[in-house]
């Protein structure tokens, strides 16, 4: 079905195919096999799943049920941790239904004795104990992490082990910065030894960890048994300036449906693009603003209406949410599509 | 199919009933009939469009093919408008169809004579000039329209006047403010004047202008025709904030999953909501910050796990494009469900 870019109706949610190769393969040699546990919310595609189980991964982190039915009714179920509390009893139930249909294991993190007694009555089989290690949301004190477990143990569940997620220590101000980078480091064990301490107290054989700002530290602690990177196979502009070894794989191909005397103006708006990151960034020249269903720029170069530009996400997760499809291009090269199926919750 | 708030999944988008029959009744009062030409890309919504044309207005606005096509199939495309620049001749194409299939008519914004030949070609029949009256965006500018309007009569198209939005003046600073105002009231006069010099060139009997931040001074405009306003209809923070006469019809029901010593989080997170105005807000509390999947705030108020908190999105436009159904509600009933049938392209 090889087309080619113009063929495509716009905006259309492009993947870089060698950039995203290239991006797994740097990933599956800092963290071959399971010491990855890819996070499938950075994509909600199971066909990109797929791709990161044949690079060596084939346990994943989930962050909606969707997800987790989803990816087990894909196939791709060996082991889904949903990294998320939940107390809907029907959700839960279709958890456990997906289970024995697909033959999958999943583990859901609890946090609390609510969330405990949620899953202990749909079914589900096995925890994990999400711990709060500096980042204000989800999971429990260090304290805590005990009691939540032999509470779980007391329900008949088996308690996997541990997550926490240093979310506040992904990004560095200035990633040139020596002095930041050893002060982020220091911050980053900090949150791995508070999440280690834990960890004794729960038991269990995986402490899970991390995101791609931070996978390159958990090389070196080797408490963290996996970590949860996402955003690194497609990568956004965020991202992009931490100076991790990712490309840019995933881009927003537009339309310019106008042009003026100092900006023009691309189909491609905050409906096609994540905007909690700010605005997205173009090679086509500066971004002034984002609208519905436009961007407007100073174009670097001389554009005319029709022609076709790429915009970079400021923020891939919810960017992938946006789309209902994604194409595989290989230069101007239309190769493959993939659906974007673990839409929704 | 009455049912409970707590039987629903989170996060689940809510509309009002009453609050959104309100504001189309006071709208409707001040804009009657085709005065309005209600925006649907601040709803994406069939059964809400239906709603307001029932109240009287069945001349409506679209951003995208897709609302195009999908409001055409719907029966509900007496005169629909398309306020943007479409280069993509099988969208185009599509567009023709479904006139000659639904019977409806079908308005294409130009704004250049590479639109207006793009148009040509696929057969469309009938366009507006699209002026640019202060945003920098789409829209001619205001000494070309008359010859982007011969080029199109010279194509054989009939040209039924012209659009131009002043996007900048959807917002004062400080609304409470008699001199903001007055200011506010003498720019929207005098992008509306750019508009009229556009008109008198262009010919035609449309001058389409406005949104809900201006409606209420486009009574005092006797040549604008009719106004563009989409957001009136469910409302958010931002314009919430601007002393309009319109209630916050939609809310994203949350559930708490998680509550620490002084923060509690919610599963609506910026997968759910329209992030480009900044956070969202709740009566539930101080909003600290939105993650893909949670909303962590500061509660006011004594707060367990498995309750629900309503969410008011900031941007109401993006918020409805992320979610596949809204859920009537009349207090805690449920008492319909309709179906964001107009996402995407």
């Amino acid at each position: 079905m090889t087309h080619h870019l113009h063929d495509l109706a716009t905006p259309a949610l492009l993947i870089d195919a060698d950039v995203l190769h290239a991006n797994l393969q740097t990933m599956a040699l800092r963290h071959p096999g399971r010491h990855l546990r890819p996070h499938v919310k950075a994509h909600k595609c199971t066909a990109l799943a797929a791709v990161q189980a044949a690079a060596g991964h084939d346990a994943f982190t989930c962050a909606t049920p969707r997800e987790v039915l989803g990816m087990a009714a894909a196939g791709l179920g060996a082991d889904l941790l949903l990294a998320n509390e939940v107390l809907d009893a029907r959700r839960l139930r279709a958890m456990v239904e997906a289970e024995q249909r697909h033959q999958a294991m999943i583990t859901v993190a609890v946090d609390s004795a609510a969330t405990v007694a949620a899953a202990a009555a749909a079914g589900i089989r096995h925890v994990l104990v999400d711990v709060n290690i500096g980042l204000p949301r989800c999971g429990c004190a260090v304290d805590d992490a005990g009691s939540i477990a032999d509470l779980a143990r007391a329900e008949g569940m088996e308690v996997r082990g541990v997550m926490g997620y240093e979310g506040h220590l992904m990004v560095i101000a200035d990633p040139d910065d020596p002095d930041q980078r050893a002060a982020h480091e220091r911050q980053v064990d900090a949150a791995v030894e508070q999440l280690l301490i834990a960890h004794a107290r729960v038991g269990g054989d995986i402490v899970s960890s991390g995101g791609t700002g931070t996978h390159h530290l958990h090389r070196r602690t080797p408490g963290v048994t996996e970590v949860q990177a996402g955003s690194y196979a497609l990568m956004d502009s965020h991202y992009g300036a931490q100076r991790q070894p990712f490309g840019q794989a995933c881009h927003v191909l537009g339309t310019v449906v106008s042009v003026a005397a100092r900006h023009a103006v691309a189909d491609v708006g905050l409906k096609a693009l994540g905007m909690d990151h700010g605005n997205p960034t173009t090679d086509a020249g500066k971004v002034w603003f984002c609208s519905d269903e436009h961007l407007t720029f100073a174009p670097n170069r001389s554009l005319s209406v029709g022609d076709t530009i790429r915009v970079t996400p400021a923020h891939i997760d919810p960017t992938m949410a946006m789309h209902e499809v994604a194409w595989l291009v290989r230069g101007d090269d239309v190769i493959d599509h993939w659906s974007i199926d673990l839409r929704g919750w």
